[in-house]
């Protein structure tokens, strides 16, 4: 397996981040076991250093796991725009999958409800019909029957049991095998629910956690905060972005031959940042071979409801794993979902959730009292997950507006899919896979040797230069590959598809302007 | 210093988590380094024990921190109380700062500025004047301002710049010193904010963090979480609770000798569970103490508004060390703020936040992109943060009926708590100190002999025995003073002064009758 220097983000900023390199299949960091300007804490019962030139909080004297720990999505590029933006550029955000920040309308429905809960004066109004329909009136007073107190009081610490039971059904209908709202966990977003699994597994530096590479940095950045070891294991580019089960194999008998015991494996469905969705049969080798290895699930399904592709509709591991029965559908799996992405793109609610499936009762327990430190998760973005698993029926007077709404948002979601695609296809020396599901595009940058020169002399990854001439000449902010992860020698770049239809006709031949003049003077 | 047992949160739940003793000024866990099932990960290359029994995440192969994590509030009591309710017994929540769960009303204002910010549609509907006072339309307009995209768009990582700034303002006001809104971070609640500080300082379990005792378990479970080290320092019971500096240099020289490097001093005021003020004189102490030390100072200011004795007004951390001037106001500092208490209690919104002051400019980034990973604090949450600190001004349509609301809370909480000490006081064998101030009475039980040789029968610890008994007999549920630390032979119990006037005093009369019977058994 080849390795290969990434995760190129040295900023200012980041400049006291250590130097970090990647290797797919091997470890993402290379660890300085212990602090390097510390005594050896093992046989020798002076304190560690406190401070230096008078801080205790200095830089150089922080948990060595947080000053390690990289985040691309808001990494160097991001910041050079806020620059450029507060320059008075206009800005692109095409970084981050924050669809209402580029002019995605929430759903009426969903927000009708919501304020309606957040003013219990309002809803009893004489006049409130006047300026809400009858449906969502009723919807807010069923919401608050799971919150005793209101929005403003503390919920469970699992989140509210009648949200649960609402996500547990509206599991149950989706994949056919039922769902326990006691496995449930709802989170501050599913960022959140992801880390309080990483935290459980992560024991030491010996526990290794499977990734996709190329990945999303949330799962890099946690755990190397937990302080366990990344084992990255390739997606197939040429085919799709595909998992590959041999080379996971072989990702996994390289880490266990280095004392790792890998402990699970994460896998983006949709992915992200590739737009893959997987077949059924790929859930199922996966699975098996989780199975075999006596490996955890750790399945990322946030992206379920954006599909673009009728021949790839979303699966569920859960569903599948069901459907083969005993003994894999006794696997340990832990999937994520949240209200950020689909129709709704409620990133700012923070809304998210973990379904626990065959895992160890007291291990549930343990989940559950460490959520029970942060006290409980925020009750808006609980009741946002309530309404998305169960939007109004058929005859419900926002029923109709509903449905348009949300499919609209999809459809258009599809259309921008096959544009964003097609533009990158139609470059010289690019070329992109067809974004199936999730929000992005993640190109392939075949660069001239010319250019890769420049970005040496510039001291920066090349895809991570690009992108900055990229941003400076179009105001396009996007993600470099480096900051997923890829294979040596191959550079990307992620763009999200966000950008509204009559905004982004304008980015995709912005861009291609800029690459085709790049072209011109590195080609 | 005495060594006691403590933190006795053994129930069916909790029985997998190790055994923990607590030492005020010592240890707060006898630690088992690495992990006694596995082979030591030096000198082995064989990975760790990876799965037993078939289940990776079996609760004897999860992070050993977390599993050794206890959390008292939502503990043993609270688990038998939540049975107990569905059963159909009335429970009285008094084990949480929890208001609005028991009947404790939203301010009006601020529900309807969050109603409106929730749908833009709303906003601008043409009737919205009948149902909106025109201050919250205009605030609701200003708020929207912060969040480009909405309340569904991620902000910025730290939380949106206009709330910060707001917040800046607000804090300038109030101590007459500048406050800077890049060194103020928004998280969901101020629990996160408290974690990010303690995640950055603990590098190992040879750093230690000084915490109260007692204190909010919230330091306890995240030092255990985060694998440092508690170093405990009693509050004197006899003098109110205020903290003895001689006393807390004994504990750091006591960790310095056992090898630990002290970073941080954690103090709660006004005081959880205890609920003191400190005095003006009392913070000068602990600045100075500080600055000779070299430890980075923890300001839990949560209930800075919950104020109940006028001879002992609060006073910020931040304001006592910039009236001192050099070199004590450039001591390193973190304080923290929520939405969740004073008369806001708007808990179930999550809107904290952290101020950091003199805290070296490259670890301000090092927090921001920790931040980052999750994205972005819930919108809401920080909208809430706005409004508590820029509230309607004199002339606004709104300002008289929310100023009533606000002070008639703060007024009735003064009464209740003056009720429930003086309900606590009146009992045989129970002294109470005055709660100056948050939500909490926190009386010390003198349990008789035969008492305790009950609960030693019973195999629980004095206090979380009479909870529970008291629990039982009157549906009161309450936290015993072991979860929160205690001088050895001291018992005590902690109960919120939040139930409303109506319900304390039945809910004393029931406690005073509950303990006369008790005496009468076991005097």
């Amino acid at each position: 397996m080849s390795l290969r220097r990434g995760l190129e983000q040295r900023s200012a900023l980041w400049a006291l981040c250590r130097s970090v390199s990647v290797a797919a299949g091997g470890p993402l960091t290379q660890r300085t076991h212990g602090f390097a300007s510390l005594p050896d804490p093992i046989g020798d019962d002076s304190p560690p250093q406190n401070s230096k030139n008078g801080k205790v909080l200095h830089p150089d004297l922080l948990n060595e796991n947080l000053v390690r720990a990289e985040y691309a999505v808001r990494g160097e590029l991001y910041l050079r725009g806020e620059e450029l933006r507060k320059q008075g550029k206009e800005i692109i955000f095409t970084n981050v999958g924050n669809p209402h920040v580029l002019g995605q309308k929430p759903l009426t429905f969903n927000r009708q409800v919501l304020s309606l809960i957040a003013s219990p004066a309002l809803l009893e109004h004489p006049e409130v019909g006047r300026l809400f329909p009858s449906d969502a009136i009723a919807r807010a007073k069923q919401v608050l029957t799971y919150f005793p107190g209101g929005m403003g009081a503390y919920s469970d610490s699992r989140g509210a049991e009648g949200v649960r039971k609402e996500i547990a059904e509206f599991i149950s209908k989706r994949d056919g095998y039922p769902s326990n709202p006691n496995n449930i966990f709802l989170t501050d977003g599913a960022s959140p629910a992801v880390r309080y699994i990483l935290n459980a597994i992560i024991r030491s530096d010996k526990d290794g956690i499977l990734v996709p590479v190329p990945q999303y940095p949330l799962y890099s950045a946690s755990i190397q905060l937990y302080g366990g070891e990344l084992v990255g294991y390739n997606l197939k580019e040429e085919t799709g972005w595909s998992m590959d089960i041999a080379d996971v194999k072989k990702s996994v008998d390289d880490a266990r031959a280095r004392g790792i015991a890998v402990r699970a494996l994460v896998f983006i469905n949709p992915g992200n940042p590739t737009g893959q969705c997987l077949s059924y049969q790929n859930l199922e080798d996966i699975i098996k071979f989780a199975h075999e290895e006596n490996i955890v699930l750790m399945a990322d399904e946030v992206y379920q409801t954006n599909i673009f592709q009728d021949e790839r509709p979303f699966v569920s591991c859960k569903k599948v794993m069901m459907d083969m029965g005993a003994p894999y559908s006794e696997q340990e799996l832990v999937s994520f979902h949240t209200i950020s992405k689909g129709a709704l793109g409620e990133c700012g609610m923070r809304g998210g959730m973990l379904e626990a499936t065959n895992i160890h009762p007291d291990t549930i327990d343990q989940l559950y009292k460490i959520a029970s430190i942060n006290l409980s998760p925020n009750t808006f973005g609980q009741a946002g997950l309530a309404l998305m698993v169960n939007p109004p029926k058929e005859g419900d007077p926002s029923h109709e507006q509903h449905e348009a709404e949300a499919a609209g948002i999809i459809a258009s979601m599809r259309r921008r899919a096959r544009m964003m695609t097609d533009g990158f296809n139609a470059c010289e020396g690019i070329t992109c896979n067809y974004t199936e599901g999730a929000m992005y595009s993640f190109p392939r940058l075949n660069l001239p040797p010319k250019a890769l020169q420049a970005a040496k002399k510039a001291g920066k990854a090349p895809d991570t230069w690009y992108c900055l001439k990229l941003l400076d000449a179009t105001g396009v902010l996007t993600v470099p590959g480096s900051g997923f992860g890829q294979e040596e020698g191959t550079f990307h770049l992620r763009t999200t598809i966000l950008p509204q239809e009559d905004k982004i006709k304008d980015v995709i031949a912005s861009f291609q302007k800029f690459h085709a003049s790049f072209m011109d003077e590195y080609r």
